[in-house]
Parts: structure tokens; sequence; C-alpha cells
């Protein structure tokens, strides 16, 4: 399946999320994990797009998410600043998933700096990620059953 | 803002949704009235895209939809005939939506030859409208927070 990238935009506008989450992990210093993440969820019906945007990327992998969904999903620091951010930064979102695109990456730049790692740097990092994702839209297609 | 149709086909992947609603109507011959519609919803914070869709299609509305949600809708048959479907035949869909994309032309060009007002016809629209939209999607975002 040849993939162009304005389509996959256009995708990632509708049904992509950029999150981060930020978990207890004992072994941390500071007592906490925070996990960067780049996920597209979508019906296992379509499960082979997922994979097409896989091989895209050339990086990440296709998970079951929950029940009939499944997710593409990039984790890896490196995968994220050298692949998904470039593409993002060359080929703009129209949404205002631009605007977490953003923050996303000022979280990235913060991890790559270490700053995760103490306990202020991570103090920021909950700061920013608490601007993103404000307005997820909790729809359900059937409401347009009318 | 400046469109691409490969972004508004990724969009409509994700977001769109082609649908047929047949409602109780006196008026109608059948007793039903059988209503096509075209329509993207997306939150309000984003309701200038909308426009930009319908600028770019030179037809349809933008509405409230649901509480915070607002929809651009495309129902006359000429619009949906004459400009959203020859748009995605020319600029196909990647999802399983272009089955359904598939069932809505065949139910759209029913309708065209008034098949819609007889009880034999409106009876072949119902059993197309059966094959449409099986697998939505009811995704939470809220499940992708862990």
């Amino acid at each position: 399946m040849d993939m162009e990238a304005q389509w996959i935009v256009g995708f990632v506008d509708g049904e992509g999320c950029f999150h981060v989450s930020i978990n207890r992990h004992a072994e941390m210093t500071t007592g906490y994990q925070v996990l960067p993440e780049f996920t597209i969820v979508q019906h296992k019906r379509d499960v082979q797009l997922l994979y097409a945007i896989k091989a895209y990327f050339g990086c990440g992998v296709v998970r079951t998410n929950h029940d009939d969904r499944m997710a593409y999903r990039v984790r890896g620091l490196q995968h994220l600043q050298n692949v998904i951010v470039p593409f993002f930064e060359k080929n703009q979102l129209r949404t205002m998933k631009q605007h977490d695109f953003r923050k996303f990456c000022q979280i990235l730049a913060k991890i790559q700096a270490g700053d995760h790692l103490k306990p202020q740097g991570l103090e920021e990092i909950r700061d920013i990620k608490q601007q993103m994702n404000h307005y997820k839209l909790r729809y359900s297609p059937a409401l347009m059953e009318t």
C-alpha cells in the first residue's frame, strides 16, 4: 500500500495521539518514569493500514490496544525524535493536535536533556503535560444515527 | 487554509461518515423519507477546519452537532453526486470506509432512479444500508491514558 504524507497527516489529525505518561517506577531516581508515545488506534478491520504506516515510518510496533482495537505505537526517544518529529515538522497537522505535538516536542527535548531524571525537570514535564490533549473528543458515532 | 486532497482523504478515513437515514415521513408515498448524508464531526475547537473543508468542496453546511461538537454536512443529492462522490472516486479512501462509500453510492443511484419512492426500492435501500457502518469504532481516548 502506497502511503502519501498528506494522507498520513490527515489521518493523524483524525486518529493520532501524542501522549506522555508519567508512571510510578521504583527504580527511577525520581520514583517516576516518563514515557512519551505516538499512537494511532484503529478497529482491527483496518490493521493493514497500521502496518502500512509502520512500514512508512520504518519504526514502531502494531499491538492490540483494547478489545477490537489495534494500535500503531512509537515509544523510543530516538525513533520519536529522528523520525516522527521531523515528519510532522515537515508536514504540519491542521487540527489543534498541532498544539499537542508542540508540547510533546518540548517534553522530548527535556527528556533528551535528562531533565526527567531530576525532580524539578519532572515537575516541568508535568506542567507541560497538563497543557496537552485537553479537548479530547469523546464522540459516539451512534449520536449521528438520527 | 490551503486544503490538499490527500489530507482530506486521510481525515475522512479517520473522522468522516457516509450515512443514510430512513425516517418516517407521512407525506411520502412509502411513508418513509430516505436521507443520505456525508458528515465530518469535530470538536468545536477545530471548527475552522470544517469551514475550510466546506470551502474546498463548495457545498454543504457547518452546524452544531452535539454539545461541543460541530459537523460539516452535505445532504443534497446533487451535491453528493456531483461533488462528494467524484472526489472520493478520484481520491480513494484507505480504511474500510471505502466499503461504506461504495454502498452509499449504490443508494444514491437508487434515489436518483426514484427507487426510494417505491416499497420494493425502499426495501432494497434498507438492505444496502444494513451493510454499512458495521464496525464503527466506539473508542474513548481515555483508554489510552495508561
